[in-house]
């Protein structure tokens, strides 16, 4: 949940006014998001979602970001489409922050997962990866194999607050996934953060993904196992093979998956829980206090990363 | 700011199947209020907003403040109507918390209060209060003189840490107002927290007030003298004479106020300063660590209590 920035009365009527949005009539800070500030708008127009991106997101990848949405969007593709202002642009400016309108989805993020939810999600992403395909810009994952290392030294000398052996552990997995990591898999735009938050539903259908800023370029089977981290997992951190099945099965229906991607599957799911492991160790350890957010338990991914060495091959996720 | 309860899938949708509201087409945490959690919600019917009435609110006085927004609806008076389930109630339990559902009132809070704003809010409070006059239920005001002592004790110990000299200066100011607090006045219905972020506008009209939680019986001239303190000053804390004159006479012009009532002012105006310095100084010394609500300053209210000391009589605050 985040509202970091306080709007004042003058700088979004200004701001507005660069839009042909009709008026405003009603303003609201969501607890959307934990990396920008958000807000519903509605207008005589419509609904739209004002997001005011913080520190956090680099200003020179939104023209991707948002060229992405757009991209997808014009592909049917449902996700929130950013609205251009009278000069055409649809990123700005408002309270010394990038911002941009984007128009609001209808549907529900779902707080748990349900198997059903795991097979809409597999074609889903699927058809977001061929949707994509032929995209323009090009991001590289700023949160990949090469910035483990430097972002696990960055909380090593602390991560025994955590568990007393953890440094040590990630220490040896990291060395596991140099190793290991796959160098040469079918690539493409990924979401790269396709947590159930992101994802919404309405009635028996995915209505479409939003929060698309980590999305960038990378193995399409990396989208994935991030997917069966996010997804296939109970509250008490077991491994739910139906709802992993469906979800694989679901993906492969819609885009043809090699035996490269299968094989890697498990080595990919390690790296996710270590790239999500990392980024929560580092932000527990380090979020100020009385911090509006409240900072996710890296545990949650240690016990995945544990479930995925454990794992012989790609058949533990449910695949014939 | 808050969002405290999550509500799960299954009881989201089990509350719903007890209203005529259509399908759900989304529901996000909103960013207002600081004592409930809130949820803005669409339906096929409509937009809507869910509260769940956190511990701060005492249950037994949910009857009061939604037959309040009911009876002020009825009389024409602009503010969320709660919608009754099928069963004809709309006060019932979620996540073991009461909760009620009412309807989304389109407008804007000022981040700063206007002049104009000041007018329309002082006719408009006029109003309220009229319309309030014949509301069947009462509620005594918790937060009123004889409140404030039992509250002043559970922060004098540690009052200093905020200003040195606080202790003391509440206890004089407390002497003072026993002494001096009015005993008979035009009593009614107050909303008694109305501050700029509880009205909303509309273009150039007021389009309604919201949050009614602390709303009770009490004088009419103390609700006035609670909307000086929270409109009349600017963010430097001086005040501001002409938004109070324009805030006083738009509400004289709209019901009849007596001598006493405005020779009262200056006291009352000292009390309401006093009740918000109050709570402000406990929350301040109370608040857990990475709550998610930042507590406001309470020494704000200190410098509005100095200036209503210094007062010599109503014409301090623009009255002809």
């Amino acid at each position: 949940m985040a509202v970091y920035t306080e709007v004042s009365d003058e700088e979004l009527t200004g701001f507005l006014t660069q839009y042909d949005l009709g008026d405003l009539t009603a303003f609201k800070g969501i607890a959307e998001g934990v990396e920008n500030s958000n807000f519903l708008m509605r207008t005589t127009h419509g609904t739209y979602i004002l997001t005011l991106y913080e520190k956090r997101v680099r200003a020179e990848d939104l023209p991707f970001f948002l060229g992405l949405m757009h991209h997808l969007s014009g592909k049917g593709f449902a996700c929130p489409l950013p609205v251009a202002g009278k000069d055409g642009e649809s990123l700005r400016e408002l309270c010394g922050r990038p911002a941009a309108i984007v128009t609001f989805l209808d549907g529900l993020s779902p707080r748990r997962a349900l198997p059903d939810h795991c097979r809409l999600l597999g074609e889903a992403l699927a058809r977001m990866h061929i949707a994509g395909g032929d995209f323009a810009l090009r991001r590289d994952n700023s949160l990949s194999l090469a910035d483990w290392r430097p972002l696990f030294e960055r909380s090593r000398a602390r991560a025994h607050e955590v568990r007393p052996d953890l440094a040590e552990a990630l220490e040896r997995e990291l060395d596991h996934l140099d190793a290991a990591w796959p160098r040469d898999l079918p690539c493409g735009v990924i979401h790269a953060d396709l947590f159930p938050d992101n994802v919404f539903f309405l009635s028996e259908r995915l209505s479409g993904f939003i929060d698309f800023y980590f999305a960038c370029n990378d193995f399409y089977a990396y989208d994935l196992a991030i997917c069966l981290n996010a997804w296939c997992f109970e509250r008490d951190n077991a491994f739910n093979v139906t709802k992993a099945r469906l979800l694989l099965n679901s993906y492969r229906n819609a885009r043809a998956v090699d035996a490269a991607e299968l094989e890697a599957l498990p080595v990919l799911a390690r790296g996710a829980a270590v790239r999500f492991l990392l980024t929560r160790l580092y932000d527990w350890l380090n979020h100020p206090e009385g911090a509006l957010v409240k900072p996710k338990d890296p545990l949650e991914y240690w016990d995945k990363l544990r479930f995925h060495q454990d794992v012989r091959g790609p058949g533990a996720y449910g695949l014939d």
